[in-house]
């Protein structure tokens, strides 16, 4: 595998998006790259995530995370495979992630990408699990149970976005501990793969009607724990039917992202107060050195044939700007991949 | 005092209210009370508190706490005078606290009522202030700031509601550990008595126009705790205006109780992920325990004539119906209380 450092083409926020990203949002460019120099390495890029918490880096504006600037290639999540290394530490063939996605092959100082040490063999952990599952997306589901509502084992939890690597992850290790777990998807396909593959109580397609109905049934006593993946109607649904002194992790509301106005919200939040609710907020980038501690349980749940995933690979850093049109229309499966070049 | 045993009148409600309440939702009976029999007493009422929580009671559905039944008394914190006791561990002349508030007295066993022991002289702290800073309201500003909230000194506080008994509390205990306190006020009346007799750092009217940049203005680097009393604009506000890892405690969302339709909120509450806030409702009913606490450094606040009150008095418990129509529509100022008898 070869790097031709004159024609590297990355991908470049072009304009910002109203409402859901465009193509024309986006601009496919040609740059040419240096050799490393000391303590440099030379990176080609093999998977790229895409994510829906980059769409909040479209916009403008302070948040969290600064916005992408306009006509720099888009950052993110990627795996890659060092070609050329300047850098003691770093040997061609290994495997690193970094920060640099939106590239088809990069140079970067070795002390920015992070060697990846597989948990378990790539050929039961494919490498592209590691910007899914067994990235920071399992992670935040790790997180947000455990540390942010403190789930316990036998409760009754509720998961929006469980076909989605966070979700899934949230499902898999709550049924693990031996608790009620029931999740949402959009669609009837999403729905079954819950319910058969992932082995969760039940399966609700929050576009279906009567989701109100659907939730109160699954949970005749109330839920417990409710990890946020949506926002819109189904918070407010969870919030409907949340015991006394149960806990909402805050993870993201995907159904808002797009949104040109401002977010509208019907969610009554007076029952945080008469069920003495706690919501809590979180980054999981805050939470990184929790990753020992997943890894270890993650890779049993695989070799038991347990921790499942689904994800939408798109073909080429040319399929960028589509990956983003369809993860903000709902359209794809579970995480959404960019599958930038083959070993 | 005497209490004529055979007129005795008692405020009930007629039907529920749709939006804010109108007098016609309510009926004044003459009833009858025999006398207390082994076991029990019979007291006189000389306060009867008016709630913004009794408006939930007024509606149907579960909560935290069961509606009110039509055609009965309503119920309600009041403080009293034993009249005549057939126990023995209460004397005439004894003041208690109890939950029957809607009678101008009543009998019941010893045990139902609580024997009030002030914690300072009735000429510095009278009777009704065990109804308002130093009763249960003043207890729920003391549990939302610390045990909700886990406030520490030096913090910037946002304070809604902070005319009211739980708000105004709130307020000076804020003060008092040192901490920058400003208050929302519905009038410019009670936006000067926050500055001028409570002294919090500034008091913003709600219903001025301009909201937001008043709040960002005196919050230049951020909230660290909201005390959510108000729900709606100010709810939304606050979220725009908290730090990172900023707390918000819920104690109410009176904006929000007359609703005739499903509440609309238009919060952002994405700033929950995106800030990694933490909120958490909570029944002051739950922290009891945690009277005597708040008893002693309420007292001393009073003490230094830091911990003040703004009451609106109605007088008899033919006002009980004006007394809520007055609440829910925001034209009271400071705790509302009926004076069902004088001494």
């Amino acid at each position: 595998m070869q790097v031709n450092l004159s024609t590297v083409r990355e991908i470049r926020l072009k304009s910002r998006p109203l409402g859901v990203p465009t193509p024309d949002n986006f601009e496919l460019v040609s740059t040419s790259l240096h050799a490393p120099r000391e303590g440099e390495v030379l990176v080609r890029n093999l998977w790229m995530s895409v994510d829906p918490y980059m769409r909040g880096r479209m916009d403008e504006g302070p948040s969290y995370i600064a916005p992408f600037e306009l006509n720099q290639a888009l950052e993110g999540t990627a795996v890659g495979k060092v070609i050329e290394s300047n850098d003691p530490n770093m040997q061609p063939d290994d495997y690193v992630k970094s920060f640099f996605g939106g590239k088809e092959a990069f140079v970067a100082k070795a002390s920015e990408v992070e060697k990846l040490n597989p948990v378990l063999p790539l050929t039961v952990a494919p490498l592209e699990t590691y910007l899914t599952v067994l990235g920071a997306p399992g992670l935040t589901g790790y997180i947000g149970l455990f540390c942010i509502a403190a789930l316990k084992p036998g409760e009754r939890v509720f998961i929006s976005g469980a076909t989605g690597a966070v979700g899934s992850t949230a499902c898999v290790l709550a049924k693990a501990i031996g608790c009620y777990v029931v999740g949402t998807a959009g669609s009837e396909e999403k729905r079954l793969w819950l319910e058969r593959e992932l082995g969760v109580d039940a399966g609700i397609n929050y576009r279906a009607p009567h989701l109100e109905s659907a939730v109160a049934k699954a949970f005749p006593t109330g839920i417990d724990v409710y990890f946020e993946n949506a926002g819109g109607d189904q918070l407010r649904v969870a919030l409907d039917n949340m015991r006394t002194f149960g806990r909402i992790a805050f993870s993201g509301s995907i159904s808002q992202y797009n949104n040109t106005t401002a977010p509208s919200n019907n969610a009554n939040l007076h029952n945080i107060v008469t069920r003495k609710l706690r919501a809590e907020g979180f980054i999981v980038t805050d939470h990184l050195g929790q990753f020992e501690n997943f890894h270890r349980i993650a890779a049993d749940l695989i070799h038991a044939g347990k921790l499942k995933w689904h994800h939408t690979v798109f073909e080429g850093i040319s399929a960028v700007p589509q990956a983003f049109v369809d993860l903000c229309s709902g359209k794809t499966f579970g995480k959404s991949l960019v599958r930038l070049s083959s070993e």
